[in-house]
């Protein structure tokens, strides 16, 4: 067969034995740190029908998503993979809702399809770390913070560096919006979601497009230009208004920053530009920057979202979540060379240096296991040379040569091999 | 939405939380063991060219296929999900056979697809666990011991009862089949394989239809009736012969037990009926039981390919490799309520009382968790009923209920919910 025919799918990469072993530990630290914060983990379904999946959505998933054309003799037409962990739990939630205990937290650490144009660090297969917090109706603003926690937690521990995780809140935002008698709000949301990656001048521009003034230009911009801490924002007191739905996303703001000071996540700021480009965001939003390497984009965000289940369920259900695309951000810090140094496992490889002694390795090894060692034996035979070349090779740290002295009681002896 | 639109779908049922702690402790449990006996992990891709993955599968798995019909702009057309992962690994060889560290010990943990009728214990989504050694060229015959003994491992420490691992030879038979100079082996093989589900009667009338004469069916009656150990096999002098093929065979057989004797693996036998459907197999083929229920079929098989990556490489590679099938063992056990009862990790929930005791709690959280705890926090505020019904149902083990006497210093205490 010809190379190319089975040659690696662009989007579609598999690491190597190296890259798996290291992209592992950053997905078990994750893991580590949902566990430890009490979530539970999920491991849903890939396909689903692609009505139920588009529920939400608009024309540009519609494009992106994978559609499987046939599978047995009954036929799979109308099914397509997940884009997302996000709508796959709304789905189940609504499925299981009788079953569940409320606030349900969940960890998903799982793959998503997207048929997007392969870019920098971005595949089309790739891996989503989400947490979910899910009340039937309402929701404790507590749990905005909870989440927020969550990713600076795994960035601490993963040890890439500070990060700055900035805080904005829709219902602020939207509430100011309203107060200035705007009424495309979405409208206005989404120029502002694109405010960092356009000119002032543009931006301005793009305003003026929707119908909104001069005078209101002006003071959105001077809105979305807050940058500060807690202290900063309670002390501006030009960020105040009677609009009902800003002072409701004022107060979450104060909660979250006031339980995040009790958590001890110095690494929060509020931002009053974030917005979050999905529309099922309603309160927090939030998106995490590496301070090092901005400009790999966000490696943590998510938000508040009151009736994601909407299209599933009559019923209200409140949540908040938070997700991190781990092989976008796995591949960025790859490339860069910054892959943080986390230990790896020990592990270590025994040599027989003749097929004579290869019992008293297989006895050796599991003396070893038996004490949560992790054990290779080289069992091919042959020179040496090869079996050492192996050794380097393998991913093993250390070896022990095992001829007819060892076998005879001669202590064992590690050789460190990097 | 009509609930018949999002409800799961046939062969793709998501796990309950409580589900998914048990399911995840068999998968990680299936992992340590392969890691202490040296394999590493990879976690390839799902999608590949329908071509490549169908180069070496006959009908059955054409039928079975899920076909992608298009993602992005690009198209996809002609990709399909793989159906197990046997062959991406070929696939992943192949194209990296320069930078490998040969032999491969590869450990794989992941989902297949197969558009398969559904029935008892059997998904269209499921997991596999499979082990594989591979080397460039010849592979030493006391790798498949490892693999062997690899699956003997993993169902000790899950603790479900005894387990039978039946060790056939392809290489053997073959031979045996060739001196008794049939000509159509392959045939004579598939017959043989379902010798256990069809009485003997039918049996017969089958081997007759290939032009087997009655002598020799007598004989390979008796051949595949044989069922015993090590020193029953070498004290059977019938299962001798000159063929070449069958020598060989006899000679891997015997390997295979003695390095399985050295490395205590008392729970494998010799069954010359054990062929295993798959016609990549050439040499070691092997099934295992599960002794108290025997009717859920093989927990573990596999055996030795010689040509495995043969379709995309004309390199030689050989291989043996393990494949347990995860989803289908843990939906039976699950379905006879006969899970292992494996300790699940402790979880402590925490309740304030009322909300000035929130901040308490949260130090406290993050003191657990730094002793590596893991811990929830209710953080719903209302009625003390609420929390302790959620306690009952969130998977906590323990909780500690914090009031004002709490926060001024009374030790805290444990209470136990299950």
């Amino acid at each position: 067969m010809e190379r190319t025919k089975f040659a690696p799918l662009s989007g579609f990469v598999p690491l190597t034995p190296e890259q798996q072993a290291k992209f592992d530990q950053l997905k078990d630290l994750v893991a580590r740190v949902h566990h430890a914060y009490g979530f539970r983990s999920l491991d849903l379904p890939l396909i689903y029908r692609t009505e139920a999946l588009l529920a939400k959505s608009g024309g540009e998933t519609d494009k992106q998503i994978f559609r499987i054309d046939k599978g047995g003799d009954d036929g799979a037409a109308g099914l397509a993979l997940r884009f997302d962990l996000t709508v796959p739990l709304a789905m189940f939630i609504a499925n299981n809702e009788r079953n569940l205990a409320f606030p349900l937290k969940v960890s998903q650490i799982g793959r998503s399809y997207r048929g997007e144009k392969v870019q920098r660090g971005r595949e089309r297969e790739f891996y989503q770390c989400d947490i979910d917090v899910i009340a039937r109706g309402k929701l404790a603003v507590a749990y905005d913070a909870e989440v927020v926690a969550g990713v600076a937690e795994i960035y601490r521990q993963m040890g890439i560096g500070g990060v700055t995780i900035r805080i904005g809140n829709r219902r602020l935002l939207g509430g100011f919006l309203q107060s200035l008698g705007l009424a495309d709000t979405a409208g206005v949301m989404a120029v502002i979601d694109d405010a960092e990656k356009v000119s002032g001048e543009e931006l301005r521009r793009r305003f003026s497009e929707l119908g909104v003034g001069d005078g209101e230009i002006a003071q959105i911009e001077r809105l979305i230009s807050f940058s500060g801490n807690l202290a900063e924002f309670k002390a501006s007191e030009w960020l105040a208004g009677d609009n009902e739905l800003f002072q409701q996303g004022r107060s979450e703001l104060i909660a979250v920053m006031e339980q995040l000071a009790a958590r001890g996540v110095n690494e929060a700021v509020i931002d009053l530009q974030i917005v979050r480009g999905l529309d099922y965001y309603t309160g927090t939003v939030f998106e995490t920057r590496l301070d090092a390497m901005p400009e790999i984009g966000s490696i943590g965000s998510g938000g508040r979202y009151d009736n994601l289940v909407a299209n599933y369920s009559a019923e209200p259900f409140e949540g908040v979540g938070l997700s991190i695309g781990l092989t976008r951000i796995f591949n960025s810090l790859l490339e860069a060379g910054k892959l943080p140094e986390l230990p790896l496992a020990e592990k270590v490889l025994l040599i027989p240096v003749e097929p004579a002694q290869i019992e008293f390795c297989l006895k050796t090894s599991a003396e070893l296991r038996a004490r949560s060692e992790m054990v290779d034996v080289y069992l091919q035979g042959g020179k040496l040379d090869k079996a050492l070349s192996y050794a380097a090779k393998s991913g093993a740290s250390t070896a022990i040569i095992i001829g007819e002295a060892e076998v005879a009681g001669k202590p064992l002896e590690r050789r460190v091999l990097y």
